[in-house]
C-alpha cells in the first residue's frame, strides 16, 4: 500500500539494467502493482525504461504503459515498431486507453496499425473513438460494456452478460436497451444476485429506469459536474437518437478532475499552457512568458501615465516610495476579486445571480477591505510623521484603488466565463 | 439528466410555497433527482427550503439534506428537533453521512441525538466516527461493508452476503475477512455471478488477496493519491492491526478532490479561509484581509527602503515611473516559480529531486525570462529616448528582480511543503 519510490530501489534497478542482470529486476518489480511499475519507470532515463518495459509481459505490461506519464509513454511508444503496438498494446487494452495511445502516434504510424489490429470489432471502436472531439464525452469513453435486452429473461440476461464479462475488466453496472439499442435503464450487480426474482422474470420489470446518461458530445466539464452531483460510479453514454455506445467510468472523471485543477491553478498562477516541473526550461518559458509580458506592456503603460506627474515627483520625490505599495495591493485584490467569481461559477454558487448582484455585493466586500487597508496606511504615515499631504493622498489613493481593482476584477470575470 | 435551475421554475416553487399549494409543489419535484431538489432549496430562503424540505418523504429527504450546500444544511438541522434527526433523518441515511450530520450540530445536541438512536450497532457506529481525526481516512469512511470470511463455502458466503446487502446501498466489492476480522481479500461481484465455481468451492481459493488498503489514521490526501492511483472504486480502511473497520468510496474522494482543488486556487489567489461567492461580505473581508496586510507591510517596507534614496529620485523622478512595473513583475514571476513548485510537489513529480536541482532548473528558466523582459524594455525605454543611465538602470533592475524572485519563489516553497 504504502509503497514509494527510493533511492535505494531505484539504483538497485539502475544497476541490475546496466549489467543486464534480468531475473534481479524481475525479482523487484514481481510484487509491485503496475502503478507503481510506472513510477519506477518515469524516473529512470528512456533507454532504462525501456529495458525494463521488455522484461513485462502481457496484460501487466500494458497496464504499466498506460499508467506511465504521458511524455514517458510516447517517448516509449516511438521506440516500438507498429505490429508491438497492435499485438502487444492494444490487445491487453481497454478501447479509451487504446484510443488515447492511438492519438499519441503520429498519424502514418496511426494508419499501420489500425490496418495490423486483426480483431474487426475492436478496429472499428478505436477508430469510432478516434472520430470524437478531444474534451467530448465521445473522447473519454470505453466501448466496452455489457448490456442486456429489457425483455429478455434473467436467465436468459445472465447467459448474455456472461458472455460479454469476459471482454470488460470491471463491471459496475449492466446496462438495459430495448430492441433498437437505445437506452432504457440499468441493473445493479446486486440486486442481480441477491433478487428474490425468478429466472423467468423479464429485466424490464427489475431494472431501474430513472438513469443518469451524457450524450456523445457533452462537454467534459458537464461530465465530471454529473458524476460528482448523482455519485454514480460509470455514466452511459448516447448518440442523438439514445443509443446506447459507451460508458465513462470514475477514475477517467477523476484523472479529468486532476487535470482541470491543474489548469485552473495554473491559470491562476499567470502560467498559459500546461507544463510541470520536468518539462524543459524553454517549455517553462514559453508558459510563464505571455502573462509577464501583459504585465510588462501594462506596467509600460502605467510609466507613461505617472510620467504627467513628474512635475509633482520632483516637489515631493516622497509619493513615489508608495507607488509599488499601491500597485501591488490593486493587483492582489482584484486576483482574489476574480478567484471568488470564477469558483462561484465552477461550483453553480453564482448560476443565475446577475452581475449587479454581484457588484453589489463585492462593493460591500471592497468598502470594508479598502477602509481598513487606507486607515492603516493613514496610521503609518502619521507615525512616520510624514506630512499631510503624503498621509492623505496614499491613504486615499490606497481606498480607490481597491474599490476598482474589485470591481474590474468580479467584472472581468464575469463576462469572460459567465 | 441536463436538468438546470431555472428562475421560472424558482418562481413558480415560491409561488406555491407563499400559497401552501403543496401539491402543486410536490408535482414541480417529483421527477427530480435528490441532487436537484438540493440544487432548488440551495437557491430559495431558508424559509422556503424548510418548507419544502417538510414536503418530502423518508429516504428521498435524507438524500436531498446530504446534498445540500454545508451552510444550507447546517441551517436546516439547527430547525429538527433531536428526535426529528434521530429518526427521520440518521435512519436513511450511510454512517459516514450520519458522522458528518453529528459533526455540524452543536455538543449538547449531538448527544441528546446520539441517546435517540434506537438501533445499538448504528449508534456505536456513528461513536466510533465521531472519535477519528477530521482529514483521516477514519473521518471519512463508512462503516457499512459487506464481508465474508474466507474459510467459507460460495454457498454459505452467498447467504451472507444477501443478509448484509440489504444494509448497504451500492455494493462495489466484497471484502473478505480472516477469523479475526482481519483484511484477507477481496472478491468482485463480477467473479462471483459469472465465475464456474462450485458453489463448494472455499472464497479463500477465488478471492483476491493483493488488496490495496488505507489505515484508519491515513491522511486524506493519500486516500485521494492512492485512489487515483490504482483506480480503485472503493478503498478498505484497517486499523493497527489489520482489522477491516469501513470502506471508503469515490464519490467521498471526489468531494475530497473539489475541496483541495478550491483550497489550492484559493490560496494562489490570496485567500487564506474557506469562504465562498454566497458567504457574507464580513467573512469575505475575514479571509481576503490577511493577505492583503502581509503585502501591505512588504509594501511599507519596502517605502522605507526607496526612501533611502530620495535624493536620487529628486535627480531624475523618471526613475519612479518603473517602480510599479518592477515590483509587479517580482511578484508575478514569484508566483509563478512557486506554483511550479507546488504542483510539482503535489503530483509526487519532485520527489527524491533536491533542491539544488531545482534551483539550477529554475535559474535557467529565469535567466532567459529575465534575458527576454530586460532586453524588451531596454528597447521601449531606447525608442522612448530616455536617458543613458535611465535605460541602463531600468533594465538591470528588471533583470535582477526576476533572477531573484524565481529563485526566491521556488525555495520558499521547496522548504514549506516539501
Amino acid at each position: 500500500m504504502s509503497f514509494e519510490v527510493t533511492k535505494p530501489l531505484l539504483d538497485s534497478i539502475r544497476t541490475g539494467v546496466s549489467e543486464g542482470r534480468d531475473s534481479a529486476v524481475e525479482a523487484l518489480l514481481s510484487e509491485l502493482h503496475p502503478a507503481d511499475i510506472a513510477a519506477i519507470m518515469d524516473r529512470l532515463d528512456l533507454d532504462d525504461s525501456v529495458y525494463v518495459y521488455r522484461l513485462l509481459e502481457g496484460e501487466q505490461a500494458a497496464d504499466v504503459l498506460m499508467e506511465l506519464d504521458e511524455d514517458r509513454r510516447e517517448d516509449l511508444l516511438a521506440s516500438f515498431t507498429s505490429r508491438e503496438i497492435a499485438e502487444d498494446v492494444l490487445e491487453h487494452i481497454d478501447s479509451d486507453d487504446a484510443a488515447d495511445v492511438m492519438a499519441e502516434l503520429p498519424e502514418e504510424k496511426q494508419r499501420e496499425v489500425i490496418a495490423l489490429i486483426d480483431d474487426v470489432e475492436q478496429r472499428e471502436d478505436i477508430q469510432e473513438l478516434l472520430t470524437y472531439a478531444e474534451g467530448t464525452a465521445g473522447a473519454l469513453m470505453a466501448k466496452e460494456l455489457i448490456s442486456v435486452r429489457a425483455d429478455a429473461t434473467v436467465a436468459r440476461a445472465i447467459v448474455d452478460m456472461r458472455q460479454q464479462a469476459r471482454e470488460v475488466e470491471h463491471v459496475y453496472t449492466i446496462y438495459v436497451v430495448d430492441k433498437d439499442d437505445r437506452l432504457f435503464g440499468l441493473l445493479a450487480l446486486k440486486d442481480l444476485l441477491f433478487s428474490p426474482e425468478s429466472t423467468r422474470t423479464l429485466i424490464k420489470h427489475i431494472c431501474e429506469t430513472d438513469v443518469v446518461s451524457v450524450r456523445v458530445d457533452t462537454d467534459v466539464e458537464e461530465v465530471v459536474k454529473s458524476m460528482k452531483k448523482y455519485d454514480v460510479v460509470v455514466l452511459p453514454v448516447v448518440d442523438d437518437e439514445g443509443h446506447l455506445v459507451g460508458r465513462i467510468t470514475f477514475d477517467d472523471v477523476m484523472d479529468v478532475m486532476t487535470e482541470e485543477a491543474e489548469e485552473d491553478y495554473q491559470l491562476a498562477s499567470g502560467i498559459s499552457e500546461d507544463v510541470d516541473a520536468s518539462d524543459s526550461p524553454v517549455a517553462q518559458v514559453r508558459a510563464r512568458l505571455p502573462w509577464l509580458l501583459i504585465g510588462l506592456a501594462g506596467g509600460i503603460l502605467s510609466s507613461q501615465i505617472i510620467a504627467r506627474f513628474e512635475g509633482q515627483l520632483r516637489i515631493d520625490p516622497k509619493m513615489a516610495f508608495f507607488m509599488p505599495l499601491i500597485a501591488a495591493t490593486a493587483g492582489n485584490v482584484g486576483v482574489q476579486s476574480s478567484a471568488i467569481v470564477v469558483q462561484g461559477l465552477a461550483s453553480g454558487m453564482l448560476e443565475g445571480v446577475n452581475i449587479f448582484a454581484r457588484l453589489w455585493k463585492e462593493l460591500r466586500v471592497a468598502v470594508i477591505t479598502a477602509l481598513v487597508c487606507g486607515l492603516l496606511i493613514f496610521a503609518v504615515n502619521f507615525a512616520l510623521d510624514q506630512t499631510q499631504a503624503l498621509t492623505y493622498t496614499v491613504s486615499i489613493a490606497l481606498f480607490t484603488v481597491i474599490l476598482t481593482a474589485a470591481l474590474f476584477g468580479t467584472m472581468i470575470r464575469s463576462r469572460s466565463t459567465a
